[in-house]
């Protein structure tokens, strides 16, 4: 029983602490895991984002608990849900909308049942209150109807989408920003252009390349990276950095005229 | 067998790591939870105010392995302790004391017996030749004695108090700041003012609301935090870097008058 | 089964997260513990320096899946390894080589079969495709020679070394700082030089001394540390602020004039 984490937590403090210990509190065999607590504070986005490209390489029936919840406290539902062999609870705030659509014929449930919660809920920290110890249950294999009611539309995140502008080009935008400075963008591997290929970002023209050794060092280029998305990189150093870009930084790949 | 670790080593070196490969030599079945490792260096009430916080979310039997230790490499005492149904190893200087007293009727010894510790120790790590396999054994449930003597006059870490400042104030002074920039104050939720109240610091008077969500977003506001203490936030802001608050920052509590 | 990784992927992303789920999907009974991700990017040196300082505290068959690598998609090699009672993979690129020479009678093969690879390979994230089912089938037992064929040459990464200067120093360099700000050296701790020793660095003059608690709150000491090299540290605060020194900076260990 894996039960992987996500959240905007950081790790300075004692809350993701408290939340293992509440998840194994619930199920002591539980084989917990890090995706990332560094998501920048309530950016949703990022956290679905971060989610969906992770989820998919874990075992079967591993029990995803995302807690990136700018709603804490509020109205806002909380749920659990099924998708393709995957569990996952999170705040209805489309954190793990992504990952259930690509996981496929998601099951939501809105937690609804006391039972599942620590007896007292903090209205600043359902994470450990609320969240961990239905992934708890999960992990154990409650089943999901124990829960509560059927959500027949959880809220679903927006991505900026990138567009063909025809005849030989894609527009888009970065997404996100990695460890080593790797723009990562909203252009999809799958895009029907022609090579050779060129990106232009903040009036940078740089070359599409198969992988990171085909440039020289410090070398500016383009590639399809490990998510299968168009990234933009630098050899051996930090491509945001050298581009001063940032999210949302248009994104324009364009075949080549020969 | 849990063992939770909390210490200021960071996490770009192989400290950490090496500790955690010491317990599992010790006791291969052990569950390993970071509660954190990014206590700024040798803050001994800090580590003691997280592990208060967390201690209690974690299962019975769960071993504690906490490594603040200004002192290493001098004579300051190593101890082990049970209390209640947990178990605890660190340097004798209060990084556990106050998680010792809630847990209640802590029973202390001093680290002794040299056959629990690895056969050469450091003089610049024994969270590593020392600690780290007390741990192990701990989780191994080894009793308490074999260790050492009992001390009966352990390390209690000194805690600023806030006090009653009649009729109808509390003055207490910022204790933490987390990674949100929530300033965590020494003000127990069960001060005896009646609502509605306001939080006085550095000059700025904040409204004192249930939740987040109570405030618009930007709006600092003061509430009851996950830890039971008086908390000061800003809906989806930094508190801290709003306010110029730093741990000391005096905080005061007033019943507004009607 | 224990699989222990080291590498330069931060930890603000998925991609730790990824490998983690990979290793389990193959070894779903491993304990994964994190050395460090917090490598500098593409530092191979640093990364052996840690991995060698870290290994031989964990338990006989301890995997380590060290992923630091400059080269991902290129020609450079991938590996696998036995090493005294520990089993390794990494890129072919030195990151390992100091571990290995340390646990003793390297067996090295170079990773070619591709039933123990994940069907589709990314030219910019081997770590996940390549090394980390790779990790699992050794936690499981796999037999190195299934791996791929023996290769005699594997890199071993180069360290600067200290050197004598007869009559009464030892001349040499800092290698890594920590997160305390301690500068560890080059200069191991069985140079043949008789106390009382003075380290000079950037013009300063430091005493050498047992432990920190031999030398004053703030004052500069010198030390035999963790690792068994010589190290400059403050006793409560951070050396290399207080010097100004980098990797590199010059180190001379002397024996004093009596």
């Amino acid at each position: 029983m894996i039960v992987a984490l996500l959240t905007d937590f950081g790790t300075q403090d004692h809350y993701v602490g408290a939340m293992k210990g509440v998840v194994l509190s619930v199920c002591p065999d539980a084989t917990l895991v890090d995706i990332t607590h560094d998501i920048p504070p309530q950016d949703t986005l990022t956290a679905a984002l971060e989610l969906q490209a992770a989820f998919k390489y874990f075992p079967p029936a591993t029990v995803f608990l995302a807690v990136v919840d700018p709603g804490v406290g509020s109205a806002r539902r909380a749920i659990a849900a099924d998708a393709g062999s995957y569990r996952f609870t999170a705040p209805d705030n489309g954190v793990v909308s992504l990952a259930l659509r690509d996981a496929g014929e998601p099951r939501v449930v809105q937690l609804a049942e006391r039972k599942f919660f620590r007896p007292t809920i903090s209205r600043t920290f359902e994470g450990r209150d609320r969240f961990a110890p239905v992934a708890g249950w999960l992990a154990r294999g409650t089943e999901l109807a124990a829960f509560g009611a059927p959500v027949p539309d959880h809220v679903v995140i927006d991505v900026p989408r990138a567009k063909m502008t025809p005849p030989d080009a894609v527009e888009g935008q970065v997404l996100r920003i990695d460890h080593f400075g790797n723009l990562i963008t909203n252009i999809a591997a799958d895009f029907p252009l022609p090579p050779p290929l060129t990106v232009r970002i903040n009036e940078r023209h740089i070359r599409f390349v198969a992988t990171y050794a085909d440039a020289s060092t410090g070398e500016l280029c383009a590639l399809v990276g490990s998510s299968g998305y168009v990234e933009v990189a630098v050899n051996g150093g930090d491509a945001a950095a050298m581009l001063k870009a940032r999210r949302g930084t248009a994104v324009k790949l364009t075949a080549d005229r020969r």
